[in-house]
């Protein structure tokens, strides 16, 4: 436990994974880039850095969860990034979900530098980020997951090690992926129910009975009939992962069409200014189109 | 217990459903198109019925489990038809996959002879027909839901009554709706994991660790794992389904954005002549567009 | 010019085709479902028949040019349809655009009576009924082609025999497709030219100037650009003939992944009410997606 | 006549443009990657720089034709790169398809320079730039337009000012959108069509002798009916374009559903090693799919 931990990025996210960091013992600075954010967990006892290159001078491990490459690009290769604080045995755990391209760029500079990375995106959203019961789906080397085990185990309950660096990401995308199919087959199904006269209560049962249930159902139904869209997860952060999933599959020469379909839904939620609901609230996109 | 029973439709479902209602003590008669499927009941004990007039002069109930819409009709309004041998009392549970403009066209009829109809499709395929757990999505009076319910009971163990004639089904077709969503969402990361190096079983692991798990991707990624396509539900079904859906969707100006491409990757399984293969078969078309 | 016509369907298309025929010295009788419609041409000199049987018994070749196939149904097979009428050297001509099973249907049954059938859907939009410049895509025997050329010419300008029954409804629904991916291009491109600040008629221009120039574009283009919705083709009939070319399509496990995506697109702009504008104003459905 | 013209990449479009230029008498140096590409343009008389540098210095006006984004930025902000040849006067002319983004920054770079670009996509493939016949689609000052349309008149026959720096690329990728939509159009009917037995040649002959007829439904029906493939407009080429177009639409927040479905197609194609073959090659990926 007498690993410093700093993190950078005080999100929807980060915000609570650096509290339970910070409730779990570890000593801990943190950065944001907006540095009022930082306030709330200096209350808690956190301190904070002027730069990206500070929190990693004073820590053992960065932790970041930041919002997407360019400030992933932003927090390692600026001026003032993380680069310059780094020296040999140096830890980076990036929880932020990006590109495999990115994360293998940072990597690299890490290693020339005698330090390494983990990718380590999360699922579970603001619930998991809060309770400590995120999933992490690790990329990079397997003795540099144990390592980092316990910083991760503070946050969460799972790492799963999914390969070299670049398959975390790609897994947590296709995850992301499956999320947006899921979420799309529920509201295309609720909006011609409630065409057919049939309640989304009843398509949500059925489904709960059947061997397809999921929790996921359940839980984003239950939203979807109270109208409750508070973000969870912000369909401007799904469409930024769908449209990573799709230059990653494109980059594989690996088609997609029904990603392609679903993401242009989504876009269309953001286009009629969702983009800062929950993703449930693609529902309404579907409404629309349906004239309802 | 005394009920007689009349089965038409000996599929793959059908035989298996046919049967446990003759181990649980319903008197049986059945009727298939082609005669030799009701030779393994005949053998269980069963009587034979030359045509579904005949079936329904034997039967009080008579359970359908055809392919398609088409077949509906032949069975009902066919000159040798069940309508001919119907009289007041007699019920008709339709538990074939059709759309709702059929179910309540053949509920008039029935009703028209002092008879009525329930609809109640059926999920939990092959295994859950033979098992008996099959899950009944029932539309039409609630009395007759509760008429019927020893019958469906006997061959599976949940009936949700969904609403009027028509509802059934509506709820049944967005079931395999979602289904059909859920499998592209698989396989189009099974395949994209592929080409990343991203084995098979991590995708399904951390999908199943997710909040968005379902025993659905565990059961179908073991069988593309094995490569095992045996029919459990054929991609020519689901097709037919996803077809249905989209024609209740247009009628009820419902656009279907996601639905609508999924189908076509459906369809070009079909093309490629894996119409009578498991619908897991489907990550093959993905697997060819992608070049593998 | 001694053959007798009779004229089925006068809708927007229809009564300027039929009124053509009367001018070219057609002997014409008319009947359409709503009776009210048949007065204007009764003015200009053509007899009106009760029943489709009727117009049948006073022509030597009836022309239908009507909505849908449900509507070819009625005309042709209903108690006082068409098929009553019909006695050998009987010619039917039929002008809607239905799909090739209903066409082979209908033949078949005028063929058992002696008689024969053409299939000879148009294109050109009410312009082209109206100014006689429509061209025909047949299907059927050439012999029954050249021998209602006389017919066709009276209406149209050019007659394209595409092969047998069903051949020439085909390659109208493609065209109609085609048309879709036509108006979709141009609507999604005028759209997002209207994101990125530039105007309609640039992207116009640019594309009338460049190899792929069509005159549909300058024509639709120049009706977007004034917001004239007024229908030349609705929206209501195009998804009609996408629907047909999808479930063609579907028959022949041909997929059109392009296609059933546009649809969905064409059939919000039904679900928002603008069914009976024209096509053109899929624009508007395009527009709403874009928060615009 | 005497502005001094340098040319930077000399693939299948740009050796076709930079001889154009050689002919008309303008003194002409050229760069290119791969050096062996400049050969053939220096024996008839180009010059050839060692790097995009001197290419700059030793010009008055670079003419770019490249292949993405990327080469863009190595050409011009390299160590080696353009810029640091250039000064007040220079002029930079575009060529390549790349995005707005792209163009926007590179403009920028040359103003705190004193010197200005003018982005003019072409279209009219590798026969237009053969014959000078391309048609430049240009986005900067109309002035700089006015200066460089000698130069662009060189090389083709018209050059339409569509706005602002960027607007020019986003009129260009809505086209290769336009050209996407119209290909796929025909392989999926050209498709449809020989399931149902009727011939390419008869479809594109109704489609011409329609309204929404167009020569490059000609110019491409041909090739496909002679399998001819050979490059005019690689698929590569085209899905990089249709990319650039996504993504532009996603930064705008403007969904294109039948795009997005569309680009899945061609990526298909890419994924069967299509990507050097002409864009019409997408004809093999669909007949896959149908299983042909």
């Amino acid at each position: 436990m007498d690993k410093r931990i700093g993190f950078a990025g005080l999100g929807l996210m980060g915000q609570r994974m650096a509290l339970n960091l910070l409730r779990k013992g570890f000593p801990l600075t943190v950065w944001n880039r907006t540095p009022e954010r930082c306030e709330p967990l200096a209350k808690e006892g956190a301190a904070v850095a002027k730069t990206p290159r500070e929190l990693a001078e004073r820590s053992d491990v960065v932790v970041a969860c930041v919002a997407d490459p360019a400030a992933v690009e932003r927090l390692v290769f600026a001026d003032d990034g993380l680069l310059g604080g780094v020296r040999p045995g140096f830890r980076y755990l990036e929880c932020s979900t990006v590109s495999p391209d990115t994360t293998r760029r940072v990597q690299a500079a890490l290693r020339e530098r005698g330090a390494d990375a983990l990718e380590a995106p999360v699922t579970g959203s603001k619930n998991g980020a809060a309770n400590a019961t995120l999933l992490f789906m690790t990329g990079g080397d397997k003795a540099v997951h144990e390592e980092l085990l316990p910083v991760m185990m503070a946050m969460g309950t799972k790492a799963i090690h999914c390969g070299g660096m670049g398959q975390g990401s790609t897994v947590k995308l296709v995850g992301n992926g499956v999320i947006s199919f899921m979420l799309e087959a529920l509201c295309e199904g609720i909006v011609l129910g409630r065409k057919a006269g049939v309640p989304l209560e009843t398509i949500v049962e059925v489904i709960q009975a059947s061997g397809y249930a999921s929790p996921y159902y359940a839980f984003k139904g239950a939203a979807i009939a109270k109208r409750d869209f508070e973000e969870h997860f912000a369909i401007d952060l799904l469409v930024k992962d769908q449209t990573l999933l799709l230059e990653l599959a494109s980059s594989l020469k690996s088609p997609m069409p029904g990603m392609a379909a679903i993401r242009e839904v989504f876009q269309s939620a953001r286009a009629r200014g969702l983009g800062r609901e929950d993703i449930c609230a693609v529902v309404k996109a579907l409404e629309t189109a349906a004239g309802l």
